[in-house]
């Protein structure tokens, strides 16, 4: 395959960033991108005029000269998109979260199985330097056994009309624990407020449980003063704190420990503490975005299995639809099928 | 009455702070302090050599001359000292969280009442120039109405062999909570995990829910490599980020709010942003613990009610009992008795 | 008049932030851009198609059909182009800092009026809301009598192979000490160190005194570890700290000051200190430049003096012409001509 | 030689801390305290009854049991009063600054050596971990040729009534380079101000220059809002921030650097830059204090030269003896005698 011809179902917020990484990766041809609203298309043609704008995004599936379709609209429409994409022999990225729910995620895992087709998702955090070095400390072993994942991500932020604020600010960082963490989470509780008479969540909590000792907590609002973005992830043997916000250092390892002595008697516990130095280390620069895109025109140019693929993305909405399950009853605990 | 000749029933950690403070205390005679271990009836008397050590805590709660008597001993001893102290007559201050249950917490207040004693729990933070302030802020209504309080109060912590990191961190915040705001919580959900084999979590997370649309939320960790101890709390007209581990900065007040218009149309939410000035007003720099041990003597002296009083002791308590069910249901609701 | 057309000299790494702002500025036509660089004028071609990139400044200079130049090279290169282009008629802007002597800055200045042509220097900072707030609180007196101005800007910089780095850096602050206070500076002490063979000095340290009470001082660095922009601003009512690396709070005000009792007897100082709350104001959040823009053209159209005029242009060259003089003689104090 | 019999001439600010370090001290006992105020005296007594107070200074100089001297007294009497103590064959360790002119340190060290006797200074900073650490750092090579030494030392603090913020602050700051940095200095560059009628300088900035291409710069003022105590050292290989107001991470090492080609042309210069990983080393958490009176008792008893010794002390007060002249001379270079 020589070159992979791609068309953008979207232009929203995030379609420039997209058009501009796929435009600068090699073996990829930004053909045409689909906005029903005129004046997006107009931006589109004043920054990208070798792109074609199109009002309607099935005039971008049908074509037969394109190989590969990104979906950066709404996360309703996702399935119907990737879908018909797919039957149409397409490849597809999808934006995350992948879909509004598990079984939409699956049909789509068959469909693009069947067909043989990559299906990716795209949570471009799997692609920072940042997770990346925390991926690797993980897997050689530098933070031992991990014991829990605590995420905050608040800021006053955008109100969205038709999801919540874990369906909205959650994603992100059900990725990264998705990414860096193994153990299978086994369900969910979830707790939040609605300051809207919508009754959608713009405050939420959610803790994911696990049949080990590890567990994680994400705290997310949209009406918080102060930005953050910060998840620390303790491990056995050393911790970390990863801060988003940091312009370059926002990976700290520290040689943090503690561990309790195995003694007879279990009522008595004895538990050692360890401080040591902390470590910074120096993070790839890249822009993550550029990471996704040719991950996704490589896996379908090599047949191979993107970083953020299909799988991942259910596990991440596996955890969103048990949250809203939990939200809804109160906090009660919703079991992740 | 001249003097209060107060007796001190435990010298632990916290013992020669409270001895300190209550001997410069106006008003207050610090005549006894009672601990079973002969080591730590030395460092007392080479630090307080005019304050008598006794061994046995009887010595104190049944000596005539003694007229208040404050409770500094492990949690499951509170309630017997402190009702055995009542019984002999003498005005009590018990250490924070008050009694081990809502049932224990009860039976005191009645006795007190009965008896004309003040009763008192030692919720220092209550003492703080930052929570005065706070207070403040939100009494005059600069806040507005509390929309959220969300605290993370999380270090590399001793581990407690009979109560969970709740128990042991949260009341401090839960009694800022209980000062600040007068909605009354009527459940609480709470999730946590145990890295120990004795099953008492040193992770936990807890939500506290009420009939308004307030919510509170907390965070508590003994394993966390860095020291965090913020509480942000939001108003609909301002918002308050509290970090009590700058060293004065430690309320930042936000002209940050958000409302939604009241649209006829339901499914329509309009909310409309503003970030304004910052302003980090000038805190009292007293030692709250001071203000503890003037506000238990004159209580005793004037006989009024102290601004750490035992019913909201009773409440940081009901809380407290609340999450542990929770806890123990895998995070079901449990309502606040 | 109706729109300006607009020659822009220099297409470096300031070049497209100046093409970009002046673009969407009213009233402006850019319609040249000159750079000996073919690389350069094929990225600008690619960006801003309509704009005419030409090899030789001249081109530009001697058009008919413009009427300001913006001028964007190299220090050592302003004068001549400058001057050049005043005496084509043109309105010109200068890259900080103007010129590199006094002299330069002088001649320019008198052909500017001669001529009765708009002279201005691109001081961008002068139009942040960060120096725009600061001006305002000066001047409303809320800092009372300035007393001092402290300013570090370090970081691994680009050394550069012309001008050592108060050239470099100090213009930046050197600009908002004119613009903020209205004192003149009369002499200056200046020392550094040149880490390369080419005894530039890429550390450097300047005062800048007055007659009054007032003192500057100024840290440049291009080989510190960490980036520091931060500036303390004193005054004998309230003390500011300007820190530009903030991304919204830059500028903080604290209520702090001090003063002296005037006490008969001069060998004995009394001081009394103040400290209260401390408060962060909104800034403005447009792009600097737009404003730089907005202000040449401005100038131009309705003959009046931009904010970031010659004669504050020729006041910070002055500044750094004693500062060579005296770095080039042990530090010896250079008076300001 | 049992124990060191130890006399304190001094108790003000430091003096308890002084007392109590000393008392502490294996081989120390703490005899006396001279004071000529008799509240100070009975601050003594409340803490220390064991330690007897006394009103003149002369009783402990001339008292036969006594092995040893610490003077903590104002600056202008250290000289007269660690003479007498050394002629009547005391060790004397003197508080820093360690005297008001070089010829009067001089002096002192040729009396201490013609009697065999210890003389220190008490510069506690030599102590902590945070600069034992960078010393480490220094004499392992870790950090390569040192090459720069940025000191900033600012609060809103007491003005002296007879020193001005140099000879207050800066004595910390030049023990520090003293100790790291084996270079000589050979020549001073200060500027200030005084914002009181008695015309000693309340803000100041020094260079001290070197024969080498390092350098070192020191900002000390009492009239800042914020309090910074944060001091930059570059290294050719690593560089290091300091911040002494870390709780715990008060020492970064970064592994950051640049060095220039050596060109056969002078005039062009490439500079390299790199930056890496940050790495914060664990410190010592030891009180500096505790480890300056054992390092002064044990010297006498082991008749070894002291970390702080009085060479040492000597230097410090080389350089901010030519600081006065500098200053009192418009910045002018002030060679090092």
């Amino acid at each position: 395959m020589a070159n992979v011809y791609t068309g953008v179902i979207g232009y929203g917020y995030w379609g420039p960033n997209i058009v501009r990484n796929f435009f600068n990766t090699p073996d990829c041809i930004v053909q045409f991108v689909a906005d029903a609203r005129p004046e997006r298309l107009a931006a589109l043609n004043k920054v990208f005029p070798s792109v074609k704008g199109v009002r309607d995004a099935d005039d971008i599936i049908n074509n037969k000269d394109i190989d590969a379709v990104i979906i950066a609209t709404p996360v309703f429409s996702h399935f119907a998109l990737a879908k018909r994409a797919l039957l149409q022999g397409k490849h597809v990225m999808i934006e995350k979260p992948m879909t509004s729910s598990v079984a939409e995620a699956d049909e789509l895992i068959n469909l693009a199985t069947q067909k043989g087709l990559t299906l990716m998702v795209d949570h471009t955090f799997l692609y920072t330097g940042a997770v990346q070095k925390m991926k690797e400390l993980i897997t050689t072993e530098v933070i031992g056994t991990p014991r829990y994942f605590d995420s905050t991500r608040i800021n006053l932020g955008l109100f969205q009309p038709d999801v919540n604020v874990l369906w909205d600010l959650a994603p992100h960082d059900i990725s990264i624990l998705t990414f860096l963490i193994n153990d299978l989470p086994v369900s969910i509780n979830a707790t939040g407020i609605s300051h809207t008479r919508n009754n959608i969540e713009n405050i939420a909590y959610m803790t994911v449980n696990y049949d080990s000792d590890f567990i994680a907590h994400f705290n997310c609002s949209w009406t918080s003063p102060v930005k953050v973005r910060q998840t620390l992830i303790g491990g056995d043997k050393k911790m970390i704190v990863y801060n988003d916000l940091e312009p370059s250092e926002k990976v700290r390892v520290y040689d943090t420990g503690y561990h309790h002595h195995t003694d007879e008697d279990k009522t008595k516990i004895m538990v050692d503490y360890r401080t040591g130095d902390v470590y910074l280390p120096k993070l790839s620069s890249h822009e993550a975005l550029s990471g996704v895109a040719k991950d996704f025109i490589q896996s379908i140019i090599n047949k191979k299995d993107p970083v953020a693929n299909a799988l991942l993305g259910k596990k991440v909405v596996q955890i969103l639809e048990a949250s809203q399950e939990s939200i809804k009853n109160n906090g009660r605990e919703a079991k992740i099928k």
